[in-house]
């Protein structure tokens, strides 16, 4: 245990994400106390079940009372909503955070509804799985993963290097960058992606002629990589489309325009132009493994290699 | 051990599934001698040298000769060159059988150059990772997985039943399909999201104001799950698309069309016509898991649940 970085954390939204954050606060001591707070009557039940959070509140207004930094872990199309709510609850000189995964979006809707007393640090833990809710989260979720800060003008240096080291105490690695940038970044590592996996699972369901047994028997050949993307959480991701519309239309955009010259090299025979193209994608997957950020066991470990 | 099921089998190509098979051969004891070929001789000697098959050839009408099964595992697009090769070589009543991910195509180019006394049986087993080579089969990899038998018309049924039993004791279920509705199943589940796996990991590669360092570190966040199935073999997958063109782009068009109205719902922001599409997606991730196709550990396991 080390010290406490912050006498008071409170949660506002209690999904993955904030119930990873408490599993790993409690893992390493990094908080006095941890007060939550969910919109819905049974997550809070379910809360207070299984010890998820110090002390779960039954408003966001009493969860952030004297709280000295406060996370918010809502949908991003609610965090505007939530940030006028409990403006008037801050404690002067706290920090407010969030975790959304677009960040000009928060930064536009949040910004103006705090208090000038407060310190505001958008962040982004770039981390989850395919389940959601306040059981899904495990103190591991952030360990070698990043989270990136994305402090807006003239953010204070003292807050921002205590958000930092809570994100490190926490598992992750920490880096910073500006909110443009950052919905760039995430919108073609995470939402186009995102996107594609909903609609080819979506055109399998539709396609009367495979039966989904057919689709469910037979997802081993590669589909069913799509199918864990696209089980994510509808609300959350209803809310990165319209909030990051921009940045993700530009690359869907982009990713439409190289499937046209893949499916024409398809048409026409050149078998050359798809050798060339699968050969050089083949070399990210490498720099991926080599960073650290994915396993190199065969189908992600999912089958078990033998002793020969 | 159980009974033999072939005197002799020959594996024809040494990459993943055929080394693969040789693992689940002896695991069972399937076979009385398993014999071997590969065009390269670099892997003919790491075949040799890690005990891969029990008598590594110099040329394919070699292994072939007295063997009781032929099983061809070269890319869809060296089958009919190799059934060429082979055909006089063959043992009157010998068994020859394919491992290609299609089957229309391997069946017009295979069945014309065999002599009729030889019983073609086209298979196609659902399974794979993305390593490729003589090194990377491993004895489970049929485990629980599904393998297709697409026999053709007039098929003798003691073959069949025989070869049948030596995929279920390798470890599959076995179905039987027939090879148009074969191609459409697996364009479904197989190869369009392959095509838009490579593509999307090939957009990523091209984005120049993102740098390749960004798209791996931040990968955790969706993208890495799409470079795992575009880091798979680049003939193999050439072959794929330019054999079973028809069915793929059929399906390429009909995920583009979808990928259009998200798109459109995003850019008039229709969060109703998202939220309702990411929902009906999550039914088919839990249908795949109770089909035992997948895990629902998160994340494929990658991150471990902690004691909480």
């Amino acid at each position: 245990m080390s010290a406490p970085i912050y006498d008071r954390i409170a949660l506002i939204g209690l999904g993955l994400i904030a119930s990873s954050m408490f599993w790993a606060i409690k893992r390493a001591g990094l908080a006095g106390e941890v007060t939550g707070y969910a919109r819905s009557e049974e997550t809070r039940n379910t809360a207070r079940r299984i010890g998820l959070c110090d002390r779960v509140c039954d408003s966001a207004v009493e969860a952030v009372e004297g709280a000295d930094l406060v996370v918010l872990a809502v949908p991003v199309g609610a965090m505007g909503t939530v940030a006028r709510e409990i403006a008037k609850a801050l404690k002067p000189g706290a920090t407010v955070t969030d975790v959304g995964s677009v960040k000009k979006h928060v930064i536009e809707v949040v910004g103006p509804e705090l208090p000038k007393d407060v310190h505001f640090i958008p962040a982004h833990p770039l981390a989850g799985t395919e389940h959601s809710g306040p059981e899904s989260g495990f103190a591991e979720l952030f360990d070698n993963r990043w989270c990136l800060l994305v402090p807006v003008e003239n953010c204070a240096p003292e807050p921002l290097a205590r958000l930092r080291t809570l994100w490190e105490r926490m598992g992750a690695n920490v880096d910073e960058m500006d909110p443009e940038h950052h919905d760039l970044v995430l919108a073609v590592t995470s939402h186009a992606p995102h996107l594609i996996a909903y609609t080819m699972v979506g055109v399998a369901d539709d396609l009367r002629r495979v039966t989904d047994s057919e689709v469910i028997k037979y997802s081993a050949a590669g589909f069913r990589d799509f199918t864990r993307i696209a089980a994510s959480d509808p609300t959350m991701w209803r809310d990165v489309f319209l909030t990051n519309k921009e940045a993700t239309l530009e690359i869907l955009g982009r990713f439409t325009e190289e499937l046209f010259a893949l499916q024409r090299a398809i048409r026409i025979g050149d078998g050359q132009h798809l050798f060339d193209y699968f050969t050089r994608t083949r070399a990210i997957r490498r720099g991926i493994i080599e960073a650290g950020q994915d396993t190199d066991a065969p189908d992600f470990g999912r089958a078990k290699k033998a002793g020969t």
